[in-house]
């Protein structure tokens, strides 16, 4: 008999069909002996449409009320999925974020969560009933209403199995697992039957959207068994877990892209210290998210071009920014180019094994695709190329690594 | 400077122009030096489209997941109305019924309040903030979120306005105040200036549906002035107070009718004592809530004929259990009428002058208008007749006791 906390997200429960089809499920297993938690989502379009409401009024909404507002998406479902499965004669009894109570810090629309309550959630349990927690939201010492922030349903799930010490955590979503790449791109893509929380990480802030990579850290810190599963088609999905360390042999787990990339680079700054904090200070400043950053010294060696990458939405504001420090730093000369890519491998190891990034940037020149930017880590390779190759990039490099055959 | 509750219905915040329309009404109020508290219930049709998809998923939907899913409704309306507040320069502060915190005992979807803190409520009006409550709801001692049953909103304001000691209650309708009669059959009706809570009682009972019965119980118990008025047009509505003993000359306040009435009667039952309760008890079981009685003796004083109206929904039900005594009791005959309407003319301190009932009956006869059945209180007398003479019924009693002239 296992503790299985499951995540269900809008696309799931998105009507009154989906949310009698989830109740139908969760009866299932039930009868098959399991305890189960659920944690769900407002209604797929909901939170949006709140969020239009409350900016018809007010602009810029007030954080705190904006919070109040949004957390009505999820009350909404707690209630209807409780009275779905009483329906079908399976005892459950739904709680809000305050009711848990899942605590956080005041950071309105973007709150952490600090601790949960569990006696509540283990009372029912040991009476025999399901119990149906509203993600996303929480409360915080003043008794205000906090939310999460995009995704937050997911880091809910998590930190209730972390505090319930369940034997797994599973988040349903409207993909079977996670691929090693994706399918619209490569038909070849396979489901992996699982793959590490420091993989997941990269693969997820990479594009393939499929977990909230808060949720991820939470499980990995707190060694919670991750499962990526549909809640449409029946299967295993795609377990997260800690590195096996019993593998030697290096494996790629996938490749992934980004099209939101956009690159700027300002030439001939000199080369000394201090220049990089002079020219990224004023863009975080702004708020403005940096990812690869690259700096080559020119061919005579007294000054360099420095390149970094953003956001392609805040690529006009950081170019804005990048003109004027040019006549600090530079030459008073600036390039950009938003038709770029990031292309990027994954995978536990490869860092100790040199010939990876070689094979890739091999794999790469044979089909013409000129590199653009590289940028390394502990489990990924990155490489920024023209829009124009990111088919075939992905394509040639999830052929070269052999992802296409079964795991 | 007063303190004064004001309580916003479903019309008067039905969209985002009425909601920014109300911020400016009680920005105004705030500019006159007054401290304002809010009361807001569901923009209209929101809690009967929440009821329609919980009835989908349950027909008979849990009474707690019910008051989950219904108290996001005003959820709604109390951050919006924060957020249009908050962006003319009028700082404001939402709370649900559960931070506030509103206490009622635990019967779901129809609870009653106990108690109210005002902790929050009072520093942040010294704070100089607008305080906005969400109307309906409130919590239990177990922490679950209970509902007040329908029009509850308007108990919530009196209860609020009772608790902090307010110097009034507004309850803002479409309405501009209680009128001698229905404006709709009786165009020369006029707004009163002021109605007692006992006349505010019979007329809230009795079909002008202008406040909700248990707002009014509860202002007279505690005696909180309560102003009916209009959110759409300014104007001084309608004051209700505690009754004026100054006041000697009868009072005629109004005309009201019910359209929602059916009549029963049980023939030739045996005239002895606890044949009434053998007649009506087995209706009380059935939950069927029984209006006027009447009893008459029959020509040879043996037995009676035994009459009562219930609510036109309820008349089958009635029906059948009749027949079922009509066995046990009576010769076997049972007789009904649907086609029958309620009139009343309610005023206070017409039991003390005879000839009010002596002038209703005439001025009807004298139109033509058959009464079937009397019922008299301390502050009204009530008729039965045919249900098409609703309209002349009405004007007759409004012009006979001429409640055409301006008050």
């Amino acid at each position: 008999m296992a503790l299985i906390v499951q995540k269900y997200g809008g696309t799931s429960i998105a009507n009154q069909e989906r949310i009698q089809a989830i109740a139908a499920k969760v009866k299932k297993f039930r009868q098959n002996g399991d305890d189960i938690v659920v944690v769900v989502s407002a209604m797929a379009g909901e939170t949006n449409k709140l969020i239009e409401l409350a900016k018809a009024i007010q602009p810029q909404p007030q954080p705190r009320e904006l919070d109040v507002l949004m957390a009505t998406g999820e009350q909404v479902t707690i209630a209807l999925l409780a009275m779905a499965l009483e329906q079908i004669d399976c005892p459950a009894r739904s709680y809000t974020g305050w009711q848990v109570s899942i605590h956080t810090d005041n950071a309105h629309n973007k709150a952490r969560i600090k601790n949960i309550d569990t006696d509540k959630i283990f009372a029912d349990i040991a009476a025999g009933k399901v119990v149906i927690i509203a993600g996303f939201q929480g409360i915080d010492t003043q008794g205000n209403i906090t939310t999460l922030g995009r995704g937050g349903s997911d880091t809910t799930g998590v930190a209730i199995a972390a505090a319930l010490n369940a034997t797994e955590c599973q988040i349903y979503t409207d993909v079977e697992g996670v691929y090693t790449t994706d399918p619209r791109i490569e038909p070849k893509a396979q489901r992996l039957d699982n793959i590490t929380f420091e993989e997941m990480l990269e693969l997820a802030s990479l594009g393939s959207k499929v977990l909230q990579i808060r949720a991820v850290e939470f499980a990995g810190k707190y060694k919670v068994p991750l499962r990526v599963l549909s809640s449409f088609k029946d299967g295993p999905g795609t377990l997260i877990t800690l590195e096996d360390d019993t593998v030697e042999t290096v494996r790629i787990s996938g490749v992934t892209y980004s099209r939101d990339e956009a690159k700027l680079t300002i030439l001939g700054v000199p080369d000394r210290p201090g220049i990089a904090y002079g020219i990224l200070g004023p863009i975080a400043d702004a708020n403005i998210e940096v990812d690869m950053i690259v700096q080559n010294v020119t061919a005579d060696g007294t000054s360099t071009d420095f390149t970094f990458t953003v956001h392609r939405n805040d690529y006009p504001k950081a170019m804005e920014i990048l003109q004027a420090s040019a006549k600090t730093f530079g030459n008073g000369k600036v390039t950009g180019d938003t038709h770029i890519v990031k292309i990027s491998l994954v995978g536990v190891g490869m860092r100790s094994h040199a010939g990876i990034a070689a094979k890739m940037f091999q794999a790469l020149a044979q089909e013409g695709v000129n590199i653009r930017m590289i940028s390394t880590s502990e489990i990924k390779i990155s490489v920024v190329v023209d829009e124009k190759y990111l088919e075939l990039g992905v394509r040639t490099l999830h052929d070269a690594f052999e992802l296409d055959q079964e795991p």
